[in-house]
């Protein structure tokens, strides 16, 4: 057999221990804030049959879904006309039963709707696995990825909202990322769409409203003009366009220019109720603004719609979601309300890493080492490892009696920060030496003293 | 469309709140304990190539991968010939680049050979993912499910082994399970069947120790007899048969049966060496017991063999592993050792399960719930929400200002163990009413007193 270089999949990735202690830690962090919210774990196989995720994310998406080749013997039970060139979707839905899941949204809802029986509503559950996706591998774009998603379903209140942006702010708070949170509610672009008469062009307003810092009033209107909003409407727009101030300011605003709309009278009432409650909670450290530009998921998102951006970084957004009102509808259970918002771990970790944000006692995982002079003198030291253990404190005894030499290089490639010697003369006298590994220190000490003297130092 | 009640493909499972804060327990448990002795994680991908995987597991385990059809226009890439009937095989080699691992051996072993020169060996590493085979799913055995394997690769050491059965030791020791150690070493059956002038016949030297507690000494010999060993060699193997006492005990008397095989010495010698270690780290939960009989993996692995069973609970191996001599063999890099073992996360999670070993405090993750009045009410108590979010408390707010009842029966369903109440009294008095869930018991106390209070009673 031919022995060429090994390598994964393009678009895949491998983490090595220096990463996934940085994962899990951004991983724990999101884990620890979510459980502190009442949301709970749930995990859903890796395969969804393609018949649940068919349909789903749109012609593209399934393009773009990953199809697991049934087993045995597949061709016998095709039709041969079917594997024929020029075919291959039709062939490809003949020969799979399965995908890999594409998100977890969707798997989510197949969940709620299969053990509805068995959940107690309103549902609040967070998941935390890899999707994968045959995009074009591409600098920040993989095959295969994590999402950290959390929802609550079955219930319609604001809080919901609020608790969602609460979240958002103790998870980067925790992570020590400076964070900007978009929100936008899809009623109030719907109300405004109304009033100026051209419902069907949502997307060019908030294109539009984007656009004012960088180009200006009148390219903003020249450009509304272009894309065939009439002159009254545009004059409508105007408060609109140039919305300022706090938030409440801006909804005050609002309120005024949408009076002709119930909808749009709607998404202010939540918009203040959020707010409300976001303001009875405290200070926050991620700064809340309200953005009508901000046009994330239009097709699906019915009431509030967020986004999270890194302030000192220059990346795209770091976590989104929003309010969605028939998430479980495709599979025959209509009428449930959700909202949820998803993390992206994978772009916390580049803007983490730029930032240098990760804490240094991230970097190893062992703490401290015993060298290794023989089975005698492992024996001997083998009592005051477990002494360390027993305290939660991670150590290796080198396994092999080498030369001293390369078991501190191993320690020092390591990032381990205390080596523990004991030789003859350390044993004679019941002892142990310890060498700090970052000041060169060493010190002997009691048998006995080995957990304090750790513990004092660490 | 048609909607039909959604499912998931058979052997997969999905897992809800409580299965999954268990299923952690479990994971988080082996993790510490990984780390503890030094071990980092890794991550690999799900999809390996097939070139990867291939001719890795015997031509059995070659059917049993799941293999993911080739994106776009697979069909138009391949020869049309290879599409028909009776031609599955070598069709999907040409219609299928990459496949999900089957184990985490494999993808070690690449993922060391790959990065041979930034790891620092002995590399000490743990893996907990999920594998997927596609075997005929049945009762314990599913087509997804997680492997946690722990190696340490680039090391002869026996002190590796030792760590092993210390990490086996405490791992189980934490998750409260009573388990039996069952220890063997290749190079003593090969010294064995050398011995005996049987060098082909391990199996059926294993098989008849095994049996001889079931069917006693006369009915063993018989089956060696038909298994076509001749009567010389079976009067040597008695004393073996027959081996009994302390873990020394039996190592002195195979040490003397063996005399004329190096392998054997070697392997009673890397034993005591174990036993030594072991013994040396003090007194242990798990019983560790040579046993001959033990004959996993004989195939590949070259010195230790483990396996672990519970005590109390009728289930196969909970946990094995053992010494390989030439992993990276098969991807380029020769003549590196390693050895590990790997947890069965499923089966450890049935007998926990079967005997009642998750802590109680594991049936919610949710302590406190406020309930919901309205906007004002729930103002009022987020302060309250805060604090104890701010200690470490998993806190939920009521989302809908619901009958009163309705709440009392979510907070039930969730074992939520504290309900606080906050009405117009309190409020007027800047009180919360507490109530324990558990004695039914209704305290009123000042606002400013929840954290204290809720941290005293819970």
């Amino acid at each position: 057999m031919a022995k060429t270089k090994p390598s994964i999949p393009k678009g895949t990735r491998d983490f090595g221990p220096e990463q996934m202690v940085r994962r899990n830690y951004i991983f724990d962090t999101i884990r620890r804030v979510f459980s502190k919210y009442g949301y709970s774990p749930i995990e859903t196989p890796a395969m969804e049959n393609l018949s649940t995720l068919l349909g789903k994310y749109g012609d593209e998406g399934d393009k773009l879904l990953f199809k697991i080749l049934n087993s045995g013997d597949f061709i016998d039970k095709v039709e041969p006309s079917l594997l024929k060139p020029g075919n291959s979707n039709a062939a490809s839905l003949a020969i799979c039963e399965k995908g890999l899941r594409y998100d977890l949204t969707v798997p989510f809802a197949r969940f709620v709707v299969q053990y509805q029986n068995e959940i107690t509503f309103p549902f609040k559950r967070y998941q935390i696995q890899p999707v994968w996706r045959a995009d074009r591998p591409q600098k920040g774009r993989y095959r295969e990825f994590y999402q950290c998603d959390v929802d609550v379903i079955g219930s319609n209140s604001l809080l919901n909202e609020a608790e969602l942006v609460l979240i958002i702010n103790e998870v980067f708070e925790k992570l020590n990322v400076r964070t900007l949170l978009k929100v936008n509610n899809r009623k109030i672009l719907s109300g405004i769409a109304k009033v100026i008469g051209h419902a069907d062009k949502l997307v060019d307003i908030t294109v539009a409203i984007d656009k004012i810092e960088k180009i200006g009033i009148d390219a903003v209107n020249a450009e509304l003009r272009e894309r065939g909003i009439d002159e009254a409407a545009i004059q409508k727009l105007q408060p609109i366009i140039q919305l300022q101030g706090s938030n409440a300011q801006k909804l005050s605003t609002l309120r005024n220019v949408l009076q002709g709309s119930p909808i749009g009278q709607k998404g202010i009432d939540e918009m203040e109720e959020l707010f409300r409650y976001i303001e009875a909670w405290g200070s926050l450290s991620t700064q809340v603004e309200l953005d009508l530009s901000l046009a994330r998921g239009l097709n699906y998102y019915t009431g509030a719609i967020f986004e999270v951006k890194a302030q000192d970084a220059e990346i795209g957004s770091i976590c989104g979601g929003g309010r969605y009102d028939d998430l479980t509808g495709i599979f025959g259970l209509p009428n449930v309300s959700g909202v949820g918002v998803s993390f992206g771990a994978d772009r916390i970790y580049d803007v983490m890493l730029q930032l240098n944000l990760f804490p240094e006692s991230l970097t190893s995982t062992t703490q401290v080492m015993f060298a290794n002079f023989g089975t005698t003198e492992v024996a001997y030291c083998m009592p005051a490892a477990r002494k360390l253990r027993d305290a939660g404190i991670s150590v290796e005894i080198y396994p092999d009696a080498a030369k001293l030499k390369k078991q501190f290089e191993y320690a020092n490639k390591r990032n381990i920060r205390f080596m523990v010697i004991a030789g003859e003369t350390e044993i004679q006298n019941r002892q142990l030496s310890v060498k700090n590994m970052a000041t060169g220190n060493q010190v002997t000490i009691p048998f006995d003293g080995i957990e304090e003297h750790i513990k004092f130092n660490l």
